[in-house]
């Protein structure tokens, strides 16, 4: 595929100190997993930039979201990963991919109304179920950390998973590769459902994880694949 | 508060990426958590400063360390903040933060009389609890790694924990938010307790939490919320 | 040691921020735990490299090649351990590091038939053990993620692990030590114990922890050392 091929980001200098690193690159990585059927190369591009942002790897991130716009991501959807990502990865992640990323989007010449809107109408509250959430960790933890209860609600419940320019599916995706690049594969199952729920396919789930395994190293991803196995499983248990 | 808007470390060009980043960055964040009751801002920079230095993010470093000289931590705290950081988050981070930070130190004209000595008379040791830890360790790891059990016992227990240039609540803060931020949630049952022991309240021990939820993300200190909980009900039930 | 003195990675500027930081860089680190018998400089050369590309710290990582060299790691072995790291602590981590280390190659003159050949003649591979790690990992994952396992049999256990240009023992230290840098305690037995059957002694494992106390921070070692104290009390018990 020439648009991945032209934005690969091995640069040459690697070469000269790894030609087998530069191989594999090209081969395994560009040729390989970002080629697979199973995920769109859209879907490949949105999980690798979570990764890169959530490991705060901002040098080849600008190639990175060169490719993202190239494979069909919206300069939209990128801004507003960012935000989901400074809530579930830390704060200065989100600014330092922002500063890398502005650079691409100046010379795309992406304006403005092509970015995600600061206070758009949000979409429907599932106001059972966001009282149903809210309850239960208001009851765990309101005598440990209220600013921390209060937050998670308004902010994020009432606001962040509202907001509209990141599909509900796609700000799961971003979330679940945010927990598997940070090693907290325990929240994994809340936002892995939340993501299935929403139209990710389980085969799609796979191949996130095929993709990264590179980005994020095997070690992450075999630590994330009992769960995501569980999770099938429960769901398959649940719909008998 | 004009201080903390003053040295906002929300770049122009993030604006440009994504506005509502740059927004929350100014409402949630500086308008927001920094501004809650409950928590000193002094409090708030140091422990924002030791979550940056623990993920090895300095690229905005510069500034929120000024905002913390602005918002009353010493010159020899920080200076001190960094050395433990060495010990407890890897000794890189503390070797990049002290790069980061020299241009700010040396455009406020601090002098080397500011910044913690490196020989400084030592806080009492608590010889029977330190020999009780020591012995402890050593029963368990002397035959795995005997030099990873000496060096804890000559390097931190007997020196940088004793060093008076932090005060131990703050040097337990800075340890048990590196702890956090690199997701070492099963080490923090001792160094909260310790930080409680030193003056440390458990409001502000929620607050430090309310506080990190930004910077180290959401995931992780829900990862932390249990382990407080967990502190905090012993110690209630320890006082009866 | 003159030549560990004159690589110190402890920039001038360290010591207008933190004259403690920059006395236990040479004193504790530099005079201290590299000094140290029971594990050669070389190999903690190669574990401090694979710490600082795991945590993705390029800083002062071209300081640490140079002394890595100096050490005698070879170009091929800090060539191949890249590739490793790349698979082991995500692919970005390993270009970084290429990017950083080209220029100490450069200076070097270290020509292109000194780095690990792109496609050697492989070790032998144990048929009959790949059999039963894919079948295991097959049974299990298969159905959560082909990829992920089609990948793990054809790019890692029948090439990676067999690329001849870094021993086995080695290719298994730069694991183990990526394991513990990224917190990923749960995949260490598997890796250590490969280790420890290609030549590495529990003494020098032991010596691993204690250098890597100061390069990952002591929170990630003391989660190792119970595994790693299983991992010995396990071999101890089997050779009975």
């Amino acid at each position: 595929m020439s648009t991945a091929s032209t934005h690969a980001p091995a640069p040459a200098s690697v070469e000269s100190v790894s030609p087998a690193l530069a191989h594999y690159t090209r081969t395994a990585l560009f040729d390989g997993v970002w080629k697979r059927p199973g995920l769109s190369p859209r879907d490949r591009s949105l999980v690798t930039l979570a990764a890169l942002v959530a490991l705060d790897q901002t040098r080849e991130l600008p190639d990175y979201v060169k490719l993202a716009l190239d494979n069909g991501v919206k300069p939209a959807e990128i801004s507003e990963a960012l935000l989901q990502l400074a809530f579930y990865s830390g704060w200065q992640n989100a600014v330092d991919a922002a500063l890398a990323t502005q650079p691409v989007f100046a010379a795309r010449g992406i304006q403005p109304d092509q970015l995600a809107a600061v206070s758009p109408r949000l979409l429907p509250l599932d106001a059972a179920g966001e009282a149903k959430r809210a309850r239960n960790v208001s009851q765990q933890f309101d005598a440990v950390s209220p600013g921390v209860v209060q937050n998670t609600t308004d902010l994020l419940f009432r606001e962040l998973w509202l907001r509209p320019d990141l599909a509900p599916r796609d700000r799961s995706l971003v979330t679940v590769t945010a927990l598997i690049a940070t090693g907290q594969a325990l929240a994994v199952p809340y936002h892995l459902n939340r993501a299935l729920d929403n139209g990710l396919t389980q085969a799609e789930a796979g191949e996130v994880l095929t993709q990264l395994a590179f980005y994020t190293g095997w070690p992450r991803v075999f630590s994330a694949l009992p769960v995501f196995k569980q999770v099938f499983e429960q769901r398959a248990a649940n719909a008998h």
